[in-house]
């Protein structure tokens, strides 16, 4: 890639209407990266929230009937001034509460980035999913990531990336493989989550959203390959917390120098 | 013991309603004992969330009108497909909305394990108690912590848990006291709503609850007392980490080796 | 100061009404300080909840229409009990919500310290405020701290805090300046929440209130320093802990032995 994109100097504010599960950790990779985060999610703040911002980051993971109308005006807000905004559908199949939702999200509000995992990713893309609960689990599903990445691509004119062994990134024409990353990181929760916000603050500083999509992708899998080799005989907490370190080191340079991505035109 | 639980091959699938302070931690320890979590608290799903999941776990700390409702739902979609429940009561006797919430929790759904701490389980033992919040605070409780967890578990037929210096787990005949951990547990916010999480992993994969209780509550305190081996001198934030980093290292055979469980019948 | 201030054996029990995004730490720095945390936002039992506690903080980092009026009903409640009360007004002037319940809190309860960054006490001060979200951004703002702190002790009667690259903590009277405390502690999430919650143990602990919050703003800074020694080339994963570790070991005297505190009267 060697094209910089200076988190770094231009600190991205990025708003994030998130699970609490992971929303410490999701703000701490945000400083990490060199973006800054701010959750708010009060239907009276968020359009506010939203207009100073540089990204909205729409995270489904503990939706509840309160926090998705604010989902929807943050979205809208962000459409109408021009803020790219990143949907994370967490555990979209996994309950009707979720895929009525998400359908909303998709109708009410035009993403810019649609990351998930392959069940979550599959579901937008209308093919039957077999999921279980918010977690990945490739093997259940026997559609190819490729094919149903370019299609969500295409049907929602924006970035999709699925992550998992290999991540796949597409703008419906352009697709990026990547190979960093290890297993252990799926036995941390949060990664995914973390790295959707990453992204935010990618988009959100610079225009190219497929170019910084996938540097925002390639960035997390080489923080957790820096981390695992760190922390691979001590345990996943350690590892958890490490992840957050190399991400804090990572540079733009350190980033293209390790990362395993692959290219093509479709 | 000498049992296999599994955990790792049976990956059973944990529903969380749960407090927002811990939430991460119990995430994070489901996926170090070999559990998967799904955290989702919003009344419209929180029945089908149940209804795919190995084990349902409630913990009321910080609880609210609208999250009652979702544990009350929840717990009651347990009761109707034999999901086994596990109650948390996080702060029982420190507020009448507690207490409330405690007593309708036992009146309209069956338990398959209760824990907590001397305080709280002899108030829902129905003996007077002299609570300071959320936090264990045994010296000022005159009950015995044996007759408390029998009582408890004879009125409400399940498997009672008390956790302190000794922990005692009963069925309200066969009686296990543990005395594995280490008193700086107390001073990470957490290691009990951690623990009820971890029951609700064993006893959603194995159908002998008390046993798997029992072993939940031994890998608690052993992880504990590996982490404080690591970490005594370095302090609380990394002792914290060192928990869930020892228990994603255990194993039936190693928790077996360490465990210090005294049984008796009654 | 040569002052003891006795956390660990008072241990003030410190009920916060707090942002989601920071609790975990918020209760695990209370924990380490020698404090005890209670986490309780429900309007049915929020009074019930600062009756019982030594100090009341609170916190609108993730405020919303129902925990707002929680926190007006705890507040009103500690005033009454003449249990001291903290703000910390997270985001204050990054949007309408955000400042108009800054407004009503000030006006329906009575605060023993108000602790914040430059721009947001900058705001209660009534002054024209650069916000850029939560986070502090000294250099957009012209004011002078000192004056702006003293300002709103005056107007609040009470002990204002303006935390920053130089503390400053005052009475309205007399002022301490405190040069603890490293740069990288804002890339942590929370470390001004965790501020707060320790003041909230300090000043629940201790009736001076001037002297037990220049005791907690040097405790954190000097935490803060004690982490970045022996984590700034690991990383801010790392560093965040390594704060809860040193606050774990800090006492009375070994955090007068390196304050770097600087009184006067005004």
């Amino acid at each position: 890639m060697n094209e910089n994109y200076n988190l770094r100097k231009k600190v991205p504010l990025v708003h994030c209407i998130t699970n609490y599960v992971t929303v410490n950790d999701v703000a701490n990779i945000l400083l990490a990266c060199g973006g800054s985060p701010i959750m708010a999610d009060d239907l009276a703040e968020v359009s506010q929230i939203t207009a100073i911002s540089s990204a909205l980051v729409i995270n489904i993971g503990t939706l509840n009937a309160r926090t998705v109308e604010s989902m929807i005006k943050a979205g809208k807000t962000a459409n109408e001034k021009g803020i790219p905004v990143v949907l994370d559908p967490v555990g979209a199949g996994a309950s009707t509460l979720r895929n009525e939702t998400v359908s909303r999200l998709l109708k009410e509000i035009k993403f810019t980035v649609i990351r998930g995992n392959m069940s979550e990713i599959s579901y937008i893309a209308g093919l039957k999913v077999a999921t279980r609960g918010v977690d990945s689990n490739e093997s259940d599903n026997k559609n190819d990531s490729l094919s149903v990445a370019i299609a969500v691509a295409k049907s929602h004119a924006c970035v999709a990336a699925i992550t998992g062994a290999i991540d796949v990134i597409t703008d419906g024409k352009k697709v990026a493989k990547i190979a960093n990353g290890v297993p252990l990181m799926s036995k941390v929760t949060g990664t995914g989550c973390m790295l959707s916000a990453v992204i935010g603050a990618y988009i959100g500083a610079n225009s190219d959203t497929y170019s910084a999509t996938v540097k925002a992708v390639a960035s997390m899998g080489i923080a957790g390959e820096l981390a695992y080799e760190r922390t691979k005989d001590i345990g996943t907490g350690n590892f958890h917390i490490a992840i957050i370190d190399e991400m804090s080191k990572l540079s733009d340079e350190s980033i293209d120098k390790v990362a395993k991505i692959d290219e093509k035109n479709y």
